[in-house]
């Protein structure tokens, strides 16, 4: 019979989630006490400032049981994680795991969370070196992120000026078609064969390619668009205290956000605009400094970086249609409560 | 009307809470980048190591609703990451505070929450830097604490010896009893009123203790009671493979617990040795360095310290009655899945 995680309890649960650690996962050379004490500790590299962030995700709000492997839902769960660190130019080392876990939850899907989460640390040489384990009657999984950057070297929000070129990775709006899709399969089987409902389901950050354009010190401001394209350029525009002009004519659309639209009776822009948590870059830089940081990103990661438009002083997010037409923007973001 | 949360969404939420945080909590010097962009940072300071530990409050699992008022619900949540970082002997610095809510949750009600992690973080000058709200069909509090602790100076369960004493602060299994007057309330009205339930619901921790024995250099192992006395000795004798012998005539037991005892019809001792969450500290240390220890703790905090027994090579966890009897125990710690 299946055993649950109620057979062999928090303590059996926490020994066998150490030794898939053990087993999957890197040891790093830093970590002075990992799993098993009141406490993890690492050692700091000097010159190097931590980088702290946390997500949750909670079940039947960021994933619907039964349309999430526990493999995908633990890629998921910590791939937020990472693109924020990435977002701020870091590198990802430490993650704290907390479970909100049902009673009768399987412990091989524990298993194979865990085995997602390390999939996604791994290629960064990070490492799992805290957690906790409960029971709730509402699943979650709630991540805490630890990375480093250069001292000082942090991208922050707050850093762009008017004229910058705003540039963009992949094509934002491709996980809110895919949901579309997913959400609609019930009424119509073939849709959940398309491919942006697996791009809704595995997400892909950009954090090797946020770390490298960290490094270049080109970069005025970086955010990662897990709100949607808008919504997050919108946090760069309040932080910075300037407004932003995009031309429609620019916005990345690829063939499979198109062709979902198309199925979804919808313009992609929409898509594009909207809510949607998809974990791409926004990044602004000095034109002049543009195709470097394109040429940055390119050469981590397989994805188009678009340049969609540029700073202003102010006045919002003003689009600049193909006729010539100026349609100011307001942001959709995605609002757990709203 | 009360406000609730889905009347100004997370956005509006996240404002209010920055205000709460910014009026009622401190400003470490240290903290590059606080609440507002992808991830929080800070400089760690030379020759620290940084301790990171995590922890969750579930609701109708860690707490009753309309038992508990949302300040104290606030402390318990903080306190229990607070004595970790005390049991490693090393200092609170950093909170990042993720919550699971309802749609419905009364933002008078989050706003006094926070006031109840800012009391107990802004003795130790530690700061909330990070976090994130979601919506979530049970209520939870998941907080991951940073620390830090002088280079090599962290006081681990792996280390005692044979021969150790054996210290405990205060009075473990009173929080235990507060809670079955808690419970037992309801049939009799007047136990609500009786002082260990006052105990139960505000936990104390003893980190500002802890800290001050990580400093002397004497504690050979050290642990807090989150799972009741005999659970974490256990802890203890599991990593530093060592067993223990405790005198029962040593056993700290309070005027207002041996009142709980007798109002339940118990012995006292079942509360100290059962599952119990008092947050105490259990310290190990050669016999020749216990009284500077204890003199130590009593310096920091009103607490007794107790020495109970000695660290034996192996053998388990024996208590010596006083008719020279010799009663094996075992441990019966609280399971989150048991």
């Amino acid at each position: 019979m299946a055993e649950r995680i109620r057979d062999i309890g928090e303590f059996g649960a926490i020994a066998r989630i150490n030794e898939v650690i053990k087993r999957d996962g890197v040891a790093s050379g830093a970590v002075t006490l990992a799993i098993g004490d009141d406490t993890a500790s690492f050692l700091p590299r000097p010159g190097r400032e931590i980088l702290a962030t946390c997500d949750s995700i909670v079940e039947g709000r960021h994933y619907l049981p039964g349309h999430t492997s526990p493999f995908d839902l633990g890629r998921r769960a910590v791939t937020v994680n990472i693109s924020d660190i990435g977002a701020m130019g870091g590198h990802p080392l430490y993650a704290l795991i907390s479970l909100g876990l049902k009673q009768d939850a399987l412990m091989e899907d524990i298993e194979e969370m865990y085995r997602g989460f390390l999939a996604e640390l791994n290629p960064f040489g990070a490492s799992i070196i805290g957690g906790n384990l409960t029971s709730s009657e509402t699943m979650f999984i709630d991540i805490t992120l630890l990375g480093e950057v250069e001292e000082g070297k942090g991208v922050r929000r707050s850093g762009a000026h008017p004229g910058d070129a705003i540039l963009v990775t992949g094509f934002p709006g491709q996980a809110a078609a895919g949901l579309q899709l997913l959400l609609r399969a019930g009424d119509t089987p073939g849709l959940a064969a398309h491919p942006l409902v697996r791009v809704y389901q595995t997400p892909t950050h950009r954090a090797k390619a946020g770390g490298a354009v960290g490094k270049t010190g080109r970069a005025t401001a970086m955010i990662d668009t897990s709100d949607g394209f808008l919504g997050d350029l919108g946090h760069i525009c309040e932080e910075s205290h300037v407004g932003a002009e995009l031309q429609a004519g620019s916005v990345p659309v690829s063939d499979e956000l198109r062709d979902a639209a198309s199925l979804l009776g919808q313009d992609p822009h929409d898509f594009f605009f909207g809510a949607s948590d998809d974990y791409e870059l926004i990044i602004t830089c000095s034109p002049a400094d543009s195709e470097e940081i394109r040429t940055t990103v390119r050469q981590c990661c397989d994805a188009p970086v678009a340049r969609v438009g540029r700073i202003t002083t102010g006045g919002g997010i003003v689009l600049l249609k193909d006729d010539g037409a100026r349609q100011v923007l307001t942001a959709s973001s995605w609002d757990h409560f709203k």
